[in-house]
């Protein structure tokens, strides 16, 4: 029977220091729900942090890896879909989670959370500027949900989650 | 050869009056350059008004449409590449665009544009609300260029087709 | 950590009763070894048949669907990715799975095996007419193996497995 | 207005003279009837010999390209479409062409073809072995036509176009 999956997105390099604790702890958090932790799957930021947290507390891991080969797929990843679609795959990671949580900003991030607005799904953001904050809220006031901290984010998950 | 791709890039249904006005110039702008015009290739909004301007000028058009059997395609669209990706669609619109213009914004518009910054692609700013200028800018200050008119982007375009 | 995935290929409507007895006896042998299934995850033929016998067996099934709301997919799907590209998702059937098995044969499962070839990966074939095994055998002589059951297949997947 | 596109599909390294030489053919007889040529778009075998032929005969060229970047274009390519999707690609050429002629077989070849039957569209074969005639006309014994020379492929185009 299909499985929840909570889509963590956020930046790999660029990723600062309270986006990797925040992002680890967002995996913890969904994996002690019973959720599937979804993300871009590389070994960099937001992603790995994301599956080391998940992994953590025994969650289960999707990546969705841009790449033909998976080298440079994070070892925290247990199944991983190799596509070879490059960024094209972020369509793909919005589609498949059944909610999107931005954790900190990048070109990424922001394509995926502007595809999940299109897609009218549900997005959380959580450690954003101002700047990002008003622009998405702009684009999509009803669907834009702003955590203050990971557990505020899973908090929204699991409320929009009972509405499905 | 391969011939010079212009990208233009804005809302379907959501577009305003000046969003079409300024895709028809952008249109016939770049068909009076002798580039070829690259849309999304829907009969609507930015994509169907940058098209007939475009044809109003005798240029040559792409559509990289959404659907796979191109129902819905602009009649303004000479070469109609069907993908069949839904959305996932924009990244080949942005990576098929020497440049890309954003005339107006929508939630398409910005996966476009951000997929573009995550590409390196220079990208002109048109007729965006303060809010879009200040995220994109904070997302990658070097590449995006803000301009007032169509006459200007195209300016950006010719200066920066130069440099390449 | 990764986890060995094994692909299964084949028809929806057009599959015949042994296409779907073999695929159900895969799906069983898959799980038994403890590695997951990946199917196309629609609720039909050869998909459905082989996601039913895995979880018959307690095991794990990916479902790589071409939708993007996921309507049609099989109830014995666990991890459903919803692409939303169509039958190019096929390329991603064929990337994600460490091995090919090809039971019966339909254009779509004709398009995987091809793939699988271009992509250098092993291909099992299984219940197919002469044709098709000479066509394959003839495209790719080292890469595709000829079965006569399920679990001779299974047989040439343990091997394969060892190798890499 | 929708122009109309022959997609010419063959393999790269892989191609025989022969096939090089029907392929120049192609590209020469497609150019002279004032359509549009399709190929993959890389600077190589069938998909070269086309773009070639097409541009002798002053016609448009189009390169759906497997890449991001565009290295490895065949200079006879006047529109390149870059997808970076790799070999998920091949769906595109089939969805965005109106008839495909397959001169000369390979793995990416096979996926095409088997991609085009699944799309329901008519598909000319061309210069094939007796097993690769045989497998496909297993699969779609009404929209696989065979054809000895490019000349007759040409004319099994133009009947097929009047029909629509």
């Amino acid at each position: 029977m299909k499985q929840t999956i909570i889509g963590v997105m956020g930046p790999g390099k660029g990723a600062t220091q309270l986006d990797l604790e925040y992002a680890y702890q967002l995996g913890q958090l969904i994996a002690e729900k019973g959720w599937i932790l979804l993300t871009g799957g590389r070994a960099s930021g937001v992603m790995e942090a994301a599956n080391q947290g998940a992994k953590s507390a025994q969650g289960l891991t999707v990546g969705i890896l841009p790449t033909a080969d998976g080298v440079g797929t994070s070892e925290a990843v247990d199944i991983a879909i190799l596509t070879n679609l490059g960024n094209a795959r972020n369509a793909i990671n919005v589609l498949s989670s059944d909610i999107i949580i931005a954790c900190g900003m990048g070109a990424g991030t922001a394509s995926e959370v502007a595809l999940a607005i299109k897609e009218n799904k549900t997005v959380i953001l959580l450690n954003q500027t101002s700047e990002s904050q008003a622009f998405f809220k702009q684009l999509a006031s009803q669907k834009i949900f702003i955590a203050k901290t990971p557990l505020e984010a899973i908090q929204v998950v699991q409320e929009s989650i009972k509405k499905v």
